[in-house]
């Protein structure tokens, strides 16, 4: 399928969480239905969907109907077991392609691509067991973080080590996983780029935004980010290289620290990001009608930004701000139909506006 | 109920055209669920709602099965049959209330209500027979325009008489249906405020925006409408004391004439309103979450637009320029996802941003 999907076609969506819910409405909007398929139940992105499929990623039938039943597939996380992909791709086009799923599944295939890119990433080295930890932190030092190289996701699956001696805990931690040992990174703050790339070619950036994390969450996005017009340009060059190194079609997000000696990329996530929620009520076309425009062989909007956002995630208890973010004319809130709220779990956002684009 | 809804709560809503699927997508950015009442199959706001009930309005068991599953009810239309409103109120709250739903289903009615408050409207007259229209004409005068009193919209039910001789073609036309004639007014242009009230009573406008139709059916509005500060104000307080009037919940649209001697009102439609389609763009709340706000009895949005908005509504063929639109970086579209393109159906519209609120 090379040609633009029309209105009326069906979209099926793999995870049926906030990103999942958010992009089905964004499918919506531009006449598009919407399938999602979510092993759990009343999941948050079927409150909006036309269809949803209630199954198990290992469950080869039900991933065939749910492909059948639609005209392209996309994703909202990248921890799809790959059967699940085989079985789906056989039969409809998965976007974005394998290629940036097998990248972003794996941190030590995604380092190893960034850096053959020409890219600066965090030091690394492969952790599969004592002898490996012994010569990573010869290598690296410490501070250094080692994570899973799969599965990991709002800081799961890392452990951080202060020095050589926390080597021990932390390997004990990943439980048998194959591990990565990054270097930590000095920088002025972290970036994100949300960077989409059409089925044609062409690719488009949105304005980098400033994000601040705690306990390894995501806590805000403001944008625009203090950054130099040398440093913009640096940052959408890079994630450019990124999306067409991989021949990517979609919208991706792009984590960058921005450091004395440049940027250096801490991760790529191939799909739409938590740190793009601002683009909903700062620019024409968000990133989630930008993701569905890709997938959907649709022209990419520019990127442009009208109004300058402070996105601030609302996580567990943040709900009991609710009533009082509601009396602000400046926010607008995003709230995910989570049936429970949790210490951690992601209840919603809400994008202050700022003021007109500065 | 007067305590404001919780997110997680259900909204009911009457119909599933395109209004009934913007306030589902709105109430779902809120935390809230929909469940859509609709007699037709495939209703478009089925596409994003929660729940769809396909049952006709004469279902008495079907419709108090409907308000037993929500929280409160709406519509998105105002000809709801008086039978289907008593069974659900006898159950679950509806807002707005019974009393705009009177006045704005009846232009007699309406018109009696409007100029009781003072206001000024387009000179009328009953007409029952041919009797009431030979008093009508001699007393109003031509060109007059002949209209059902009842279920009328986008120019269906009305009849031009340019001179009194087309009185008897006209009354005809209505098919033995209680009229109305009235007077054609000369305007310089007309305009609609988007207003809405909330439960505690605070009242909220949008600015207004200037309208064109044609063949009776909108096809743009742009906002701002060119208009002194004096008639803006005018306008903003003659809604703001319809709404009081009515102890009116929830949005409302108001359409005015603009004429030398004064602010006339057209007519007053008791929902979410085409010509506020521009404030999914060009605000920070727009008129359908104002209008979920409202009926959940959450506090009201103040109405601030960020942007200058040129909306069109995308009318049958007027989908075949869809291609060219999604190329446009300061287009935004929203297509309801209709099943077939109608001459006349409206499909869609799209919000050109013109540039920052001037």
């Amino acid at each position: 399928m090379t040609e633009p999907l029309a209105p009326g076609a069906t979209i099926g969506i793999l995870g049926g969480g906030q990103l999942g819910r958010m992009l089905s409405v964004a499918a919506a909007r531009l006449g598009f239905r919407t399938h999602i398929f979510e092993p759990g139940a009343e999941p948050p992105a079927g409150h909006v969907a036309h269809r949803v499929t209630t199954a198990s990623y290992e469950d080869a039938a039900a991933l065939a109907a749910f492909a059948e039943a639609v005209d392209v597939v996309s994703y909202e996380f990248e921890n799809i077991p790959t059967t699940a992909l085989d079985a789906i791709e056989a039969i409809r086009p998965i976007r974005p392609g394998r290629r940036a799923l097998a990248v972003s599944q794996d941190r030590l295939i995604e380092k190893a691509f960034l850096t053959d890119l020409g890219l600066a990433t965090a030091p690394f080295a492969a952790v599969d067991d004592e002898v490996d930890l012994a010569e990573a932190i010869a290598e690296i030092g410490t501070p250094a973080i080692l994570k899973t190289r799969r599965f990991g996701y709002d800081g799961k699956g890392q452990e951080r080590l202060l020095v050589p001696e926390h080597g021990a805990r932390a390997l004990n931690a990943m439980d048998g996983a194959p591990a990565i040992l990054e270097g930590v990174v000095e920088f002025g703050q972290e970036i994100s780029v949300i960077a989409a790339r059409g089925l044609t070619g062409e690719v488009a950036c949105y304005d980098p935004g400033t994000n601040v994390h705690r306990e390894g969450i995501l806590r805000s996005t403001t944008v625009p980010a203090p950054l130099t017009a040398a440093q913009r340009t640096d940052a959408v060059i890079l994630a450019g290289r990124i999306l067409n190194a991989l021949h990517y079609v979609g919208v991706m997000g792009v984590e960058l620290f921005v450091t004395e000696s440049g940027l250096v990329v801490n991760e790529i996530a191939p799909r739409v990001h938590n740190s793009g929620h601002w683009t909903q009520d700062g620019c024409v076309i968000d990133q989630f009608e930008q993701h569905i425009r890709a997938i959907a062989g649709w022209p990419m909007g520019d990127g442009t930004r009208h109004s300058d956002i402070e996105m601030e995630n609302l996580i567990g208890d943040d709900m009991d701000r609710v009533p009082d973010l509601a009396a602000r004319p400046d926010c607008a809130l995003h709230i995910y139909g989570k049936a429970e709220v949790k210490p951690g779990r992601k209840m919603g956002h809400v994008n202050r506006r700022l003021g007109p684009a500065g």
